[in-house]
């Protein structure tokens, strides 16, 4: 094991010699012009029947933005304001794999004005992320993006390899795979999915799940991902386990009733939902994916030199 | 996307075509000598206090077999000997990290006969582990292993790249990962380690933690590793958060006390703890692995063509 700590040192050489921080105090010593604010229209807010001690129970989920999964993403807007989860519920929990909510009759009709959305859209051109990188660049600084050198894929990623083949990479606030010509989002913890039947096509948005387990990245490119877990996943990754098949609960009052799920912008008070994640593209998110690759914190005799996409979470908080 | 569908079917045809079964369903078909017997020796059963419904949990850990941490693993049958566990608790429930055990207290002396162990240990030579696999196959079958092709990395493994270097693979019934000349055990969900202070010779297998989230990685060849919860990971994953720095408890009466660990061969009905593991050495988990990274029952349309190496368990069960 010490054979790594020359090389680590060479890294640090190489890299202007910064000092040993560890990931989490990279982030906070990143600089406001970092971070990106979350539009309250890119918020879904999952309210529970409070808990067993009358405490609430609230979920907040960032939806993705183009050019991921906008088919699905916009079916579940809709759901939102016409209000349709509130009623129903929390109706499977599989360890190490997923919570999933939505009507547990499968009767529930949904709005008439959703769209189906084929599987041709579980991933995007690579050109469609690039203008999308751009945009939310020139957004974030007031200059066109595309005269930056920020834009593209420079330098080494981390990782280098992805396991499940592509290079993998978080890219426009999310953990993203790529072949030479396409890119998708993929099943990190908290990642938030639609359910489907057998038919690829078949899944409206009504019918969602968070991942509570080690990366299931066999679903990448599978099953649509809509967004992240933000805000209070505890209200899910802790709820007793199902004992029916796949971890659905087998009795109708072991279900968590949903009081409402709206988007933040609709709620009267969506000045106190604010959150903003840390930009991708920036200095700072470079050099925290590179600390959690390299750990140089005191506690880690042997930083590993590398990390799978699904350990290097981009980070999320409340905005000051 | 369709473009993978002709790169599978030239996998399943040089692979002598293969059924289109699923994981589960390899592992089931797999014959019943393709199964290892556990040890009541390697089983470490802990006993938690009732839950709110009066419901027992008991959690059930195979503890690994050499070369892997075996002075760890000997300090910890010493403490179940002592019974030094019966009446400490669970301290520790960070969400998508850890579940960790022991005295809250931190001032119970341990026995005076547990060993220190060097960090050295936290990896073992390549030559010891196909020693324990020739032998273990020597045990399986009847055969000296040394003579069988099975011993020895022999194929393309899968996962073929692992991203926090190395080459990542199931070996003697466990993960690993392994450079030119060593292995070690890598933290997958439900794998349970040795919690230490900064020095890293300090953890003496008295205070244990488990992986309740996405396999934290870069603790690998940081903290020993000891062994896996085998049955009943939902009595410890599904525990209230702690809201205190790095998931501790706050109050004491938030702990969850243990009743009990012992050695399943100390317990009076040990007969009643029989478990067994698909040999990793085997044809069927060859199969088993490949169909994990090469999905091609009905729901999927997508196979990845890799998979991560904690996205490949070792399939564990009842021993019929």
């Amino acid at each position: 094991m010490k054979r790594l700590f020359p090389l680590t040192l060479l890294a640090l050489t190489a890299q202007a010699a910064p000092p040993a921080l560890s990931p989490g105090e990279i982030v906070t010593a990143s600089p406001a012009s970092d971070w990106v604010t979350i539009a309250p229209s890119d918020l879904l807010v999952m309210d529970l029947a409070s808990d067993s001690k009358n405490r609430p129970r609230r979920v907040v989920i960032q939806l993705m933005p183009p050019p991921f999964s906008q088919g699905w993403v916009g079916n579940i807007r809709l759901l939102a304001k016409a209000r349709w989860w509130d009623g129903t519920s929390i109706n499977r929990v599989q360890d190490n794999y997923v919570v999933q909510w939505g009507d547990a009759s499968e009767k529930k009709a949904v709005p008439a004005d959703l769209v189906k959305v084929l599987e041709s859209a579980y991933s995007s051109s690579i050109q469609s992320l690039q203008r999308g990188v751009a945009e939310m660049i020139g957004r974030q600084t007031g200059v066109n993006g595309r005269n930056q050198t920020k834009v593209g894929f420079i330098g080494r990623p981390i990782p280098p390899d992805d396991p499940y083949g592509g290079t993998s990479e978080n890219r426009l606030g999310w953990p993203t795979n790529r072949s030479a010509t396409n890119v998708w989002p993929v099943h990190c913890y908290g990642m938030v999915g639609v359910g489907r039947g057998m038919p690829p096509d078949t899944g409206s948005g009504a019918e969602l799940y968070t991942v509570i387990g080690h990366a299931p990245r066999h679903l990448d490119r599978n099953i649509a991902l809509v967004g992240r877990v933000i805000e209070g996943i505890e209200h899910l990754s802790s709820l007793p386990r199902g004992t029916g098949a796949l971890g659905f609960y087998e009795k109708a009052e072991e279900r968590v009733p949903i009081r409402s799920i709206r988007l933040a912008s609709d709620l009267p008070r969506s000045a106190d939902l604010k959150f903003e994640y840390l930009l991708t593209e920036s200095e700072s998110f470079a050099r925290y994916a590179d600390a959690r690759a390299n750990r140089r914190d005191a506690f880690f005799i042997s930083p590993a030199g590398g990390a799978d996409i699904c350990n290097i979470p981009v980070p999320v908080r409340r905005a000051r």
